[in-house]
């Protein structure tokens, strides 16, 4: 087990969202097409292939899409969450009742493009700032209902995971500093309250801001809107005492150079919040 | 009351999903950070303003995140959905207990900036097919959970709703006429089982096959993938029969130019599956 | 596959009311009675049979009922929904524990009574208007919870379905037209703003505001309370423009001559909200 | 206080139901018709009225609908569930917002014509049994989802409930006795193991099965499917031991005759399963 | 079939509490700890022993705790609900992927520990009163949430239930009586408007109230807080008439003197509302 | 704002379960007793008081049962959450309809005493503890579906929270230390898998394992089972490196002495799982 080990989600984690994702598209009526058209005995064998080159998350989510619209759907997958995808990839054969494979496939791919576009953002991310220690963050901008599952397809992308919601880590920010009267009070606060079982992190836009924040020993100090230069300054004061992570202006062209840097983690909201849908076929062989 | 009017989303239809996306970042113990820093008793002013040029969509929902965290929150609204944003243009004041106001910030502004992303690219291709009849509408391609939503900002948009599941209407494609061995057959297939309350499309690919289909007179024809030579064919033969949907490789390069061939819609999946958020701030006044 | 079969419901649209139907039948303490006189190793074979004539409709859910209190229990089906029954005509057996029949065995009657009520009432009408081309359909006239299998069982009766909900067609009536100042203009306002892919449909008292409604093509035109001459009337100046619905006063003795006039077809409330239970039995046989 | 009073049903007995009736009309897009046409800014005064004579229940249910599609219309109650309705008496004024009382309208008259159905029927056995101390009862038969209000229904309509599930009261059957070995065992079976808190009903076929049940002192003895002349030798035979239930081929006109006997209760099922929807009508003022 | 024999819990009312449970732990991320280091192919072998005397219950619903997490894990029970457990008692192995057994671990014994606790605790009192009629039983002082499987704990443990819920039976107590202005007026009351299937029970403080409740033949009299030498004189003032229960001041050291008495029932909140978990071990083989 | 307030419960965290114990109590038909024999009419002033010494917890949670039972009911608080209660102490004076008050009071009470239970075995340790700086802390051993509130009644007892559930934090046993092969790949694995935002504790029972896990830079370290001696060397071993947690075999009489080796939190499970609840009384005054 390495630690490159994509770690699979439990199904207890996804399939209500499997459940909402089908009520929402099947209505009262259901599939009124797929219904009427297609005989209950027709048979088919659907390749699920990528379109693009990507990344992909989401294969077992889309499994299991497949087989609550029909249990006798068979699904045999080629690729695991985190493989590499290049245009043409076969990531999955399903063959089965063809009715219920039509019925399934938009809800399938919504939830296989939608995270394999979000894996594959953070993949191209990861890619652009290899050789440096930083790691690519996602962070609470994520499309409601969908955190959890978006949050492991960063994961799938190589990306590392910042605070699931406001409750499992204190993230002091400046309107939080605003109101303490400063970033030591704040973060003192946040001690005396927050579980020890909890991180804390502060954010500050000055080293002067840095420097005070150091004196209370925060786990985590988010470095917002920094220029490059300003971050290596950052990184030489904070000399390994805090875990340093930059936001802010972060894009493809500009990552690289942040990584550089010597930060150690780059959180981008982009990832969650704006990732285009990974382009995904499914090719239908009803000889099959 | 005019063709133009948005006509506002019914509480009952965007509550719920309130309720979850705000269950889903308080989780078991709430805003840790600002329940730890901020006094019960300090009030704030709040400016929510575009940062980008776009369009709105979701005011009265990122209204309701508010009210439901603390019902003392008053949010004055400075624009409707569908309103033409500019960078700095003041959207709305949100006043009352600032730690209420921290807690729901982010939850407001995920749904406000995604709705607005896809209202605003809406908006984009509506823009660029101006003096065209073709209206801009949406797909089935929706994130799983969010589609009333986000067919709703579609409309703020500009644009037009396709169908909201495999309920309520009939789509044929490919694969079902493949099935049932021809379009003609299949859409009388589907005429006889679906009911009389649902408009019945067809997809083609090939003018031979319109002309086929044309014959059993479909409600909507969809063009897919068919070069604009193809689609002037079309509208011309079709000649008023059916309406006329166009898709595939819609952008904001080609929609023009697919909006000139004279067909009546044109549909596009990556309005609400690959959005980017529009950017949104909010300005905290602790005077105020 | 003809335009005679009744297409099954899939189970994500019916088992979420199974649940809550035995969670409303079971309560906290669960059969009491049976739990406490029933051996948990006695087997029976239950015959599920009709006692009056009819036309099935539920038994899928039925059977989910009984496998959903226990896995165990076998469920041999003889009949599929939409089936006329005559009395004493065997619908399925049971087999498996007995506690677990006799804990399911009501719920899944009033599944099967309710909807085959619904069903057999429907068939009648159907019967009562054979050879005349109108169909005899729904309305949103439902008992709350129960609006998708209560069209379903329309459906199993050889009935058609009328609009869902509000939301997946216009049907503009009187007062929509009063407030909007005439039956062009509330057309006009509904097309504007509804999808291009729902149908439009306008209820009319008379034959002048009939030729009003049909220079505005609408889809459907509700013929209401109107008398036969007039339907006829209708029909003729209809000319085969819109689909034509009559309704009101429609029952078994009138719908034959309603029928006569030409509609297209007859839309009965009845069927849904006050629909008499079928009469149905269970037969234990304990040697079996 | 008097025995005769009705007693409200809680709001937190209903309002899920109310969610879920409305959420089943609104789908995902809401009234598109009364969105489409009604200004925003129309108000409305809305007369409900009986068309019919009956017995009301359920106007607080439909005053929630009202109130829950839109707080602002005002709902003026003139009746209250349990009273008698003649045709044409004013039950209800609802005023306010036209687009919202157009979308509830529906809803509420489906709970309201359901339930006073209900109620009015139940009405007419208890009017048909005047003077006998026999009071009408319901069942567990039925509709999915509708138990608690259903029977609430049969309470304004006069009559008294039977057990609400199969967890509050031991109804031991014919199958029960037949597994058990007989009556006798049955019972002993069901009092060591049900609460003390529940009764005990036992149903029985024959006189001599009367005599053998009343050896064990049930709480109830459910006469099933016996003529008037053994009901009356059953109640001889009691002699005011057990409380007499009768049940089997009760309608309007055998039930005098069955009450006639002395029993306790007679139980109808068809109260619950089949009663017809009482016809009521909603008359819009757009003066008001 | 003994009066002696538990009948098991239906699946159907504890899972939807397992999926609560399992979701409360499981949060957004699932078990970070075990999917971190425990590889997918790790098999194990865990031992489920008791390390305190006491009685079990729960073990089906800790079952299905292990099965929802992961379907492959095997659950050999050695014991059932109901039975006297002595330290180092071996009640069940699980065998199976390692990852989800840990998964599952703290869940299962959450339900296992908090019912077994309760069972011991009613098993011990049920002890301290052997050779007397009376009943120990539980009352409606509950955990919210858990009523129905404390109850069955109870019962597990040899008690018996008392009512569910405020539904199911009715209880009159010393506020109900203070309104009506006497006890004959409070049960009257309760008797004319609750229905005939439940149960009438009063609580009385005195042997006057007592001596006036019998008039109206209530089913059940609690005596409350009454003196050991009171509860003898209103056994034999009650003399066989209604079923009595004696409350108040309940614990191990008075318990069989209450008994002694010749009550029927003693009814002990403390039951549900503080009884200490069950000390149980789960040991981890890892060559099995 | 001190480091010893008690932060308030946000609503949106305890309203669904009081959804549900409500729903769990009035089943059905509802509060049968109170509703019998309570005039609708009949006003109450009812004063909540401790029995018992302790501390509150849960008051803004028992009014919010009152409120939503009948929003008329108005709760006046003398006490806030986390004080400390004599025998006799008001907590606060419900007024209102009676009948109302009746049907909440023991879901209310049901709340109150069980978390107001937990909270005060936490102050009586807490208090055992003064003048040390070890805290006492909850651990994950809860009630089904009560988490969030016993961690919350934990907090008002002046206690600390351990991790809420699986996914928040990272916590290394035996069994996971037995499998990575050891405590420094056990750690080591978590560090690489887990997110940055995190905080990873270790099962430690040796000071050699202490050592060994101290070398991978543990937050935490949970000394399990260890003596007072063994606690000592471990804090002088650690000598403030991390965090140091004692667990295993605390009580009132233990846990002085366990604070005074220097430890920082001391663990107990019993707090949420096996406490008592508090004795609580309703007095109603119906002069009032």
């Amino acid at each position: 087990m390495s630690a490159h080990d994509l770690i699979p989600l439990s199904p207890l984690l996804y399939l209500p969202l499997v459940h909402t994702a089908l009520a929402e598209d099947l209505g009262a009526a259901g599939d009124i097409t797929s219904d009427s058209i297609i005989p209950d005995t027709t048979m088919v064998r659907v390749t699920l292939a990528s379109r693009q080159a990507g990344c992909l998350a989401g294969i077992d989510i889309a499994e299991a899409v497949f087989k609550q619209v029909d249990a006798r759907l068979q699904v045999e997958k080629f690729c695991k969450d985190g493989a590499a995808l290049c245009p043409g990839d076969t990531i999955a054969i399903i063959s089965g009742p063809a009715r219920a494979a039509l019925t399934a496939e938009r809800t399938a791919l919504n939830f296989l493009g939608h995270l394999s576009g979000i894996a594959s953002a953070t993949a191209r991310m990861v890619a652009a700032t290899e050789g440096h220690k930083a790691r690519i963050c996602c962070t609470r901008k994520t499309i409601p209902g969908m955190r959890a599952l978006q949050k492991y397809a960063v994961r799938a992308g190589g990306g590392a995971n910042h605070r699931f919601g406001l409750d499992d880590a204190v993230l002091i920010k400046d309107n939080h500093i605003g109101v303490a009267g400063g970033v030591r009070t704040a973060i003192a606060r946040a001690r005396a309250h927050a579980g020890h079982m909890v991180k804390i992190e502060v954010e500050v836009d000055t080293l002067a801001q840095l420097e005070e924040a150091l004196l209370e020993k925060p786990d985590i100090i988010l470095l917002d809107n920094m220029s490059n230069d300003m971050l290596r300054d950052a990184v030489r004061i904070n000399n390994g005492r805090a875990i340093l992570e930059a936001s802010g202006n972060v894009n493809l062209d500009t990552v690289a150079g942040i990584a550089a840097t010597g930060v150690d983690l780059i959180s981008v909201g982009a990832l969650t919040h704006s990732s285009a849908c990974l382009d995904l076929g499914l090719d239908f062989d009803w000889a099959g």
